[in-house]
């Protein structure tokens, strides 16, 4: 797996990953409650946004949460730890070579994960193996091609454009939420069921006005503006950069 | 009012319309049901594509639908009758100087007609003028901007693009849905709350795959081709139209 993480390790991004996991956690998990004694596996918990959540949700659970990152491990579990939640165990491990045995899993969960991996589909067929017959899936992505706003802006959509470009050049998708179904079908996964969840903020909502909007989502864009000027300045020679004028 | 409608008013249209409102009746009002005995006004109800759903759900409800469309009305009153449902009364009418008094409704239905007109602000101050006081309003409007898919496709959307500015050089925004906030906001409506709908299709859903992306999107995209074509031979005088050579 690469390291190129395309939001990068900056303690700015540690903040901006709990604000968007706290915003977010009723629109994605909130009804993700697992049974009693049940095995999950969180695959990519970077520093624990959506540990926490899971932990909170699932408290019979034993939640297994595993992350490539020595760091980003580290962080998860002293916030678990901190949170006097007991049934994580962090470790640190690389998705495509996990040292759990077949059947170890009753579940696994992976969120904003795959957009950041050259190969998907390979991560999917590789995770299947550690799952027990019957078990389940849940794999929670962003598509950045799909935001959307009133009064338009041609600077902000350029500037999402970077981020797209960005992640595509370090291997990643920004724009694979609209690619999930046929790739869990293609790895293998049966009886797949996508349910798209739309982030609505307007005027009335302050809370998601800062805690998605700012926080989160124009936060996200703000903090890939160095990688991206950088991008630029090697991809002026071959020409193959969008136009950052606007930005 | 202006008479441009940008869909037009043949056969096709008429069942493509009823295509699309069976398909989304769940997603868009499903759950309008309205009290016994209250006065329903269904402004702009064309051909009465969503009249059958209003007047089926609220059966106690006594509903009035006009449209500006002598035709139209005809259209939906034969459906209505056909029906058996008879809690609905038929006007034809402009929705800038409907006959009523003030006062007159519990509650105004609006769907799919903003996007058509030059003034949505004034139609939506003057529909008000009709609203008893404490009454309400649901409107509901697409946005076409909003569209995405994968594989991506330029083609679909320079043809959607088509759409939009066909809508716009009639008058009317295909992508007025982003705005109905601030619309009805500025339109003095009190507790605006909007409710965002995205209709999801992959292949495990072959009834929307017929029902939505063929029958009503492709199908809408599909209905202006002529329109799209004489419009453009227009503007290639005054260079103001989209490049649809890869139609």
């Amino acid at each position: 797996m690469t390291k190129a993480y395309v939001h990068g390790y900056d303690p700015r991004e540690n903040v901006r990953l709990q604000d968007q996991a706290t915003t977010l956690v009723e629109l994605l998990h909130s009804d993700t409650v697992y049974p009693m004694g049940s095995r999950i596996l969180e695959a990519g918990c970077g520093v624990g946004a959506q540990t926490m959540t899971l932990a909170r949700n699932s408290p019979g659970a034993l939640i297994t949460s595993v992350d490539i990152s020595e760091q980003s491990v580290a962080a998860a579990k002293q916030k678990v730890v901190a949170a006097g939640l007991e049934n994580v165990q962090f470790q640190q491990g690389d998705i495509f070579r996990l040292p759990f045995r077949a059947d170890s899993f009753d579940h696994i969960f992976v969120c904003f994960v795959l957009e950041h991996l050259k190969e998907p589909r390979t991560a999917l067929l590789k995770l299947k193996e550690h799952l027990r017959p019957g078990g389940t899936i849940t794999v929670i992505e962003g598509d950045h091609g799909s935001a959307y706003f009133y009064p338009d802006s041609d600077a902000a959509h350029t500037a999402i454009r970077c981020l797209v470009e960005l992640q595509s050049l370090a291997g990643g998708n920004a724009l694979i939420g609209r690619q999930l179904y046929p790739l869990l079908v293609s790895a293998g996964y049966g009886k797949v069921r996508v349910s798209p969840r739309m982030v609505y903020v307007d005027s009335s909502k302050p809370e998601l006005v800062d805690g998605f909007t700012k926080k989160t989502f124009t936060a996200m864009i703000e903090g890939i503006r160095q990688s991206v000027i950088e991008a630029a300045t090697v991809a002026a020679r071959t020409n193959s950069w969008v136009d950052i004028s606007t930005l």
